[in-house]
């Protein structure tokens, strides 16, 4: 019960002083949450009120299944790009099919993490290595910045990569609107300024270091109070100004996903691919923050977590959810002790959306895309992709095609590239394991890289020792390394194969082994093993391979070569080392 | 030059001893392959003579560029398959369209397998593990011989995988031919008997070994005569027997592909499959023949060659050709000794193809059926299920998809599951490597597995030994061990990584690192490393893990431990061992 209710462990030690931190927390996350929760739902094509519901719902199902102490779920940039490109080609914005796809998206992810979960197939995550993850999360946010840009602009323009997109602002360039510009630029320019600039001004100012920590994170909530008197004061919306306008109050009602087959199949690789993205960034995220504590996070729980979340979302009619970055720093630093942070937030949300929506009103659009692209740049991290090209050729290849194809062909097909082409790099890799022809070290029983050391090597015996498991990927070249060396030197009569470093053999390796064995045999060549692990020998009985071998089994290399060269055990002793 | 045009090798030592015993196997080959070329045109859905022009130009050009001294080119039985599979829906059979496509099937795979030679991509075939493989191959065999079960009625039947071909015979079964029944079970039985009958029955007769050994292989040309005559003799195309009747005597008139980009596309998958499946076949028996010999074959140069070949295949009117098993061991246990063989086999073919063609008129198609059965069914290796199972449930589960999708939904189907699932198994078992927390050896600086063996370990002190590299599948698996044993003993101040069987961090472990670093570092616990490989450690060297590094990095883990813990080098001079 408590691996799938996590709430029942920590429940039951909560106490006062727990509450009073956790609530500090969620006030702070809330004054955080409710400029973004709009922004983001902007940047998904969607009305303000479903990026509100999209942060009640997930947060309380989060606190009961989650295991991350600090973990803030809610929409975030790059799933709300993802659910813009995903649905963007099938329906219009602004109409019900749209939310419709939107809220099934967000259903569908939520399935598809349950199902990961209660499958324990929380390693699917690892398909997408570090650099593909970065790479895709910086493209991302390029492309994000620039979507953002017809809001400040106070234009229409639209896509879903860099080209389109740039070409549509070009286009529609000539129809500026430049009150919509001014709001734009100083909220843009304000936000930039309050990331680093607002805490040393507070500092500056008087405020105690600790209540000007948390002033310094309500930047946003002043750009937003800001610019909306503004609006409000000069009547901007008569100007041409996009405000955000009625946002409907109350809680949401609960709703089904549309029940639509097409639809479900058309959204099922994006679903898939939001419900990756988004887990790895949940999961990142929470086990660094656990780690600060030493405190642990289950990841196959946290995918049943983010899917009962993204659930929940769909059910009250949100989008899809994820555990964000900064607002889960933002938890952590504000002293969030427990998943009860988050359902104290999900109350501050359901206040807001209950009390507060006729104040947003007079909101401009241009204020949420500011506070959308100051969130997005900081995630584009160009000094990882120069460490990843000083580091590995390899990897920054794998880097670069997921940020030129998702810049180029949106972010389904970036991803999609940056996987396969790093699955291929590593498989690719794999097929030409680590090995070293070994020799004896004279005057003692251990053998090493003859082309590293001072080796004595006895002319007929060819001793080879493979450093990694033996699977199909490497399987031929196995097969091709030992037929070379015995077609090349006539001499050799036995091989020996040393195993300590062979954990694993699987059957086409097996099958390898035997061809090996075989054509060896025709040859007129033995074939010996030594050093074999005690799993992977117990395993080779249940197959032919021993009882067919033309060699045999030894403990150690020193038997194997001593069984085939006299003079092997005389090395031994007659130390003639060089030096 | 020599390495792409192996022929300028062994040319040069060719003697009037090697071309006598090359003619001689190129006599049995060309025999054997007369019916086994227009059988498998027939299984193709192609007309008879497409079988003849797939046997000539692809083995001239096969002798040019392959490095195989016995590989026997031509038109087999699961390529065969494949062609039918992958064109069957884009034309009707018997149209000059369904000829053309299957001419441009030839042409891109041979296009595919020139540019993976070049590329030296040759590791693709990798991916193809044995057990998916095997059972492709088996499963293939099952439906070859189920589709060949309409010729030796006489229906009219069809379909791609079992299921199909099964309601279709049962549909047709009233229209039984009984002639065609009966010419069928005659050949079909006569040929089971003659593969293993018939060599002891001509040894009884006293002819030589060496002269039955020869003649027990021309046990299809035989039932192909008897037939034939049976045919002509008793009129039986009046009788509802279907015979091949006149195949355009003549050799094969080049042609170009049709070059329409759509058919390209549709057929790119399958050609890509056959590509593959044909180079992993070819290889396969080629190291196993070269290495009899201790010969070498270049996988790569092999690419090119099977390229070259299909390319010839498709410019002279021919169709998917690769490197057959048990004719390339015909022709090796004939004595061939360069691939001048295959020149000579051409020219055979050739010869007949000009003269021959007439003889064939009556030959029934349920003979030609019935060679098809004999030869695919040895293909099904029900063995290789067994023993699998026994070894590796792993491998028998993707080696059971592989059998199960092939013979439910046909080949291609059936190839691309078996491949995703066992790169998917193959993912999943290197997100878990093996690792080993370690404790020294009482009286000794030697340091092994605590669950193995009787260790000491210091109490403040983690020390963990993974016995593979670090790259992204495994990343996390490492952050997450290291974290949960640092969140469940708060005594742990020092976590030692030793590294000794790493032969690679990539970009995601390097990562990982720096995180699992920062993580320790956050909770007061140091990272050491030890016995990194040299390497890896320069490669290290380019990213900023070292400088951060919170501990040190140290040449021996003896070194290592004795650095925080001073009871170390007591415990190495003390023996305390219980034994």
């Amino acid at each position: 019960m408590k691996r799938f209710f996590p709430i029942l462990d920590w429940s039951r030690s909560y106490t006062r002083d727990t509450f009073s931190q956790d609530l500090v927390a969620a006030i702070i996350v809330t004054i955080m949450l409710i400029p973004q929760s709009l922004a983001y739902a902007l940047l998904a094509g969607l009305p303000a009120e479903v990026g509100l519901y999209a942060s009640i719902a997930p947060l309380l199902i989060y606190a009961i299944f989650g295991t991350s102490r600090a973990l803030a779920v809610g929409p975030v940039a790059v799933a709300s790009l993802m659910t813009a490109a995903a649905i963007g080609d099938l329906a219009a914005m602004g109409t019900p099919e749209y939310l419709g796809a939107a809220i099934a998206l967000a259903f569908l992810s939520g399935l598809m993490l349950l199902l990961m979960g209660f499958l324990r197939l929380g390693f699917l995550a690892n398909f997408l290595s570090h650099p593909v993850i970065s790479g895709f999360i910086t493209a991302s946010g390029i492309i994000i910045a620039a979507s953002q840009l017809k809001h400040i602009f106070g234009i229409d323009a639209g896509g879903h990569n860099l080209y389109e997109l740039a070409i549509s602002l070009w286009q529609h360039a000539p129809e500026i609107n430049l009150p919509t510009l001014g709001i734009g630029l100083f909220a843009t320019g304000f936000l930039f300024w309050a990331r680093k600039g607002l805490k040393p001004f507070l500092l500056k100012r008087g405020i105690a270091p600790k209540l000007a920590e948390i002033l310094a994170k309500t930047g946003p909530v002043a750009a937003v109070a800001l610019t909306t008197l503004v609006a409000w004061g000069f009547s901007l919306d008569t100007r041409g100004v996009s405000i955000v306008g009625d946002i409907p109050a109350g809680l949401p009602v609960p709703t089904l996903p549309p029940l639509d087959l097409q639809l479900w199949l058309k959204i099922a690789t994006p679903a898939l691919l939001i419900a990756i993205v988004g887990y790895v960034e949940t999961i990142s995220v929470a086990s660094t923050l656990a780690a600060k504590r030493r405190q642990r996070i289950d990841p196959d729980q946290e995918l049943i977590a983010l899917g009962a979340s993204n659930i929940g979302s769909a059910i009250s009619g949100g989008f899809p959810v994820t555990g964000g970055f900064s607002r889960s720093v933002v938890n952590f630093d504000a002293g969030a002790q427990t998943p009860a942070a988050g359902a104290y937030t999900a109350v501050g949300i359901a206040i807001a959306t209950l009390f507060l929506t006729p104040l947003l009103f007079f909101l401009p659009k241009a204020t949420l895309a500011g506070t959308i692209i100051v969130a997005v740049l900081s995630l584009v991290d160009l000094g990882a992709i120069k460490r990843t090209w000083r580091y590995s050729k390899a990897d920054f290849s794998a880097m670069a095609a997921t940020i030129l194809v998702t810049l180029g062909f949106g972010v389904e097909m970036g991803i999609i590239a940056g996987v396969s082409l790093s699955i291929f790099l590593h498989l690719y890799r794999t097929s030409k394991p680590h090995y070293a022809v070994v020799g004896q070290i004279p005057g003692t029983e251990h053998f090493r890289n003859i082309k590293r050391h001072e080796v004595q090597v006895s002319p007929s015996v060819y001793s080879i020792r493979i450093d990694e498991s033996l699977y199909f990927p490497n399987a031929r070249f196995l097969e091709d390394t030992i037929n070379n060396a015995v077609a090349r030197d006539k001499n050799i009569k036995d091989v020996i194969l040393v195993c300590p470093a062979i954990n694993f053999i699987d059957a086409s390796a097996l099958e390898s082994l035997e061809a090996i064995n075989q054509r060896l045999k025709d040859a007129g060549v033995r074939l010996h093993m030594s050093e074999v692990k005690g799993p992977v020998l117990d395993r080779l009985k249940r197959s032919e391979l021993l009882t067919e071998l033309t060699g045999e089994v030894f403990l150690t290399q020193f038997d194997a070569l001593c069984a085939v060269d006299k003079e092997c055990a005389l090395r031994a002793k007659n130390d003639s080392r060089p030096s």
